[in-house]
């Protein structure tokens, strides 16, 4: 006889009820007394774990299951018995009971609550406590609703290169990729080192952002996202930081800022529905025991429109406001996360856009407005997180992004293949970039990105 | 007046028969006379390009129409009207059209058929060709067919990290990834490089499978798998190996060997239903101009059973067999392509699983068999490409798990968290990897993996 998952007795509980069923799960308590006891058993597939009563006289290896440990691994077979006076829907009342594997006393996941700090050192073990059983799953299912959000509007999914040979995308600090044997670098004539020996045949890095390759596509298939990891090299250590995290950089072609932010509100609104959808014991959870606000700050989001300002706009407001800040404001400023979160959160109480940064403070590639002093940038900044999405229409004009190139003191033959999409056929188009941790985290009301990621990067921290 | 994309046209005509239509996309052909003219424009949101037919009566701009170039964009306002006795089922009467974006004289990829190799050349342009939109679709889709079918089935999408700091994995050469000055590496006393001073304070390198992490993962949630980039360092260059690919492993705890060739071969049948049903155009380009018997051979492989021998079965076979073999064959032997190919090509015709290999020639985390000789392996062999997923029931018993460890000269230190998961609740489980480039190129007929991958990186190549 086959087993049934966990989830599927309680979702679909009425198919079983009265019936007999396997079920396989490890223990997460067990209480007994001489006669009778009772056992939780979760398999994993659902975030609420079993209760299997086993009795003395019908359960033949009593003792044995009297004292099978946390963690220990179960097959049981019984009757599912509807409970409609219990907390639980349904108990299992045991026939049979065989342990599939047991587990040392000196299981580190014992009933007591534990700390994050501390569950983080034992990241092997830690989907097995509730509040990353929660985290893991909504960021499987939050992977999932992103697929789908651009699949079924017909994006095409590219896999941008990991390892880049171009110096060229300048998002920030980066990991160099190397075979070359450090005790014994090969050098030239002049003593530099000889990168044509290495791999690649030059010096090679780890990608930081996945955009302009993502161009090339948008430019051939007109919708087009990346979703992969990408890489910071700086030795930032705060709660929102990772060396190594995921990102998502959708890019359309014959679209401009606004079709930009339309596409980036219907994604959030999407991925945030589909988990209140799928993930309702999860969110239930974390609305409990993680962030109190939580559903109603996400139910409040899905239900409104975005605001949309420009930063021209937001100075303003942060100038006229009679809050202090830390860092004064100024037209020409880089927006800090204490003005991002006064906006969004203090002012407009809902996520906000804000558009038309200063061309200083912003990319080569964003396109030029007509005041020759913005360009076409868009920020998404939500309530409790600050920024979660950045973003711009792209600059398509040759002629501009050459200078834009050269004032930036960056080498126009680095960018041959990037220009060449501004030679032929080059049309206007928009994309932007969503940290996936950032969303994570603001969807589960996870403070730390560490508790958003299987296996963390950090600086000084590779474990597992 | 919005836009409608080519693939709703083409896929829900009827709808716009007879209908003003705004439609975008690039020139894919030109032709004119001093009266009319024909232009081909593609979006690419569908694999083939709609006609528009402009005429000088009605054409305000009609001398700057007819010379458009191919990669120009143009906006076209026109009536569909249906062509049942064309060749094409519909195309547009234009009445206004605008030149969106024009493109330089030297554009590379004009009318004419180019080699894969020059396409390699301008790896940004050639998505716009026909061959490579219709793969990187393909491509597209398969990602998004395999997320479907394991999250259909509640699986847990897990992205294992991809620098690691374990050199625990043993499945291939790695590639270090560093922050040190190399032109001012910090040494020890002793005159040993001083990893402690580089960003993760010790020596990382890029992931070769996030097997052993997605182990940890299905202790907790029961079915997982990751998809992700993973990463060999072998200066080999053939038509089958990347540097940088794709790799999907699922990984199913209270699972042995027979379940895990069921979840292979279930996944095989249900990516290639899902491309032929959701890319057909692009199938029967295939079919017709990269690999003619293609399409006969994925019918025929979604509507049989895969055949199941062991190691010892298959040997026997090829002792048994007329053919002239480059490696000859004793039991003992790793398999080579050749043998593989005959086996599924020659003899089976068919997908064939073989398992139970010697324990010599697999790794030390696949489960021994009672036999003691050997391992709970499996390899899935197809005609035309040979093994295109490997997998095994891992070992389980910690006592047999270490034996192994040492009996492969591997540091038992290395794998502390692998074996804990031995020591709580270790339910028997199992897992395979399948290349994402190698299912790719099958369901293709392309024969260069350098043509499945968007950016290809293998040695000495790391362009844009």
């Amino acid at each position: 006889m086959k087993d049934v998952q966990l989830r599927k007795l309680f979702t679909d509980t009425d198919q079983y009820a009265g019936k007999e069923v396997v079920v396989r799960g490890w223990v997460r308590t067990n209480r007994s007394s001489n006669k009778f006891g009772f056992v939780e058993i979760n398999d994993g597939s659902y975030f609420k774990s079993v209760q299997v009563v086993y009795e003395e006289e019908n359960i033949e290896n009593y003792e044995q299951i009297a004292k099978a440990p946390i963690a220990a691994a179960l097959c049981v077979i019984g009757e599912l018995t509807l409970t409609p006076e219990a907390k639980q829907p349904f108990e299992i009342k045991a026939t049979k009971i065989v342990v599939e594997a047991d587990s040392d006393a000196d299981y580190p996941l014992q009933k007591k609550r534990h700390s994050l700090e501390f569950l983080r050192e034992i990241a092997h073990l830690r989907p097995r406590s509730n509040t990353f059983s929660a985290v893991f799953r909504v960021r499987s299912l939050v992977a999932y609703a992103i697929h789908r959000f651009f699949q079924d509007q017909n994006f095409v999914y590219v896999h941008t290169p990991i390892i880049t040979g171009s110096d060229a995308e300048g998002a920030g600090e980066m990991f160099q990729v190397t075979t070359l044997d450090l005790d014994k670098l090969p050098r030239n004539d002049d003593g530099k080192i000889d990168y044509s020996q290495d791999f690649f045949g030059k010096e090679t890095n780890l990608t930081v952002s996945g955009q302009l390759e993502a161009e090339t596509f948008a430019l051939a298939f007109r919708n087009v996202y990346t979703f992969g990891p990408t890489f910071r090299a700086e030795n930032s250590n705060t709660a929102r930081h990772a060396s190594e995290f995921w990102m998502i950089e959708p890019e359309v072609a014959f679209a401009d800022i606004n079709d930009n932010m339309e596409l980036a509100e219907s994604m959030i609104k999407y991925i945030i529905n589909y988990i209140l959808e799928h993930a309702p014991e999860e969110m239930k959870f974390f609305n409990e025991f993680i962030d109190k606000g939580l559903l109603d700050r996400l139910n409040n989001i899905v239900s409104n429109e975005f605001a949309r300002i420009t930063y021209t706009e937001a100075v303003e407001i942060l100038k006229k406001s009679d809050k202090e800040f830390q860092f004064p404001v100024e037209w020409g400023i880089d927006l800090q996360t204490e003005h991002e979160r006064y906006i969004t959160e203090e002012v407009f109480k809902k996520p906000v856009f804000v558009t038309d940064y200063p061309k200083e403070i912003k990319a080569f590639y964003m396109r030029l407005n007509e005041d020759g002093k913005t360009v076409a940038a868009m920020d998404l900044l939500v309530p409790g997180v600050g920024e979660i999405i950045g973003g711009s229409q792209r600059e398509e004009r040759y002629d501009n992004l050459v200078a834009r190139i050269n004032e930036m003191g960056l080498h126009e033959k680095d960018y041959w293949w990037y220009l060449d999409l501004r030679k032929y056929g080059g049309v206007k188009h928009a994309g932007y970039g969503l940290g996936f941790e950032r969303i994570i985290m603001y969807i589960t009301g996870m403070s730390n990105i560490r508790d958003v990621l299987p296996f963390p990067r950090t600086p000084k921290t590779a474990e597992f």
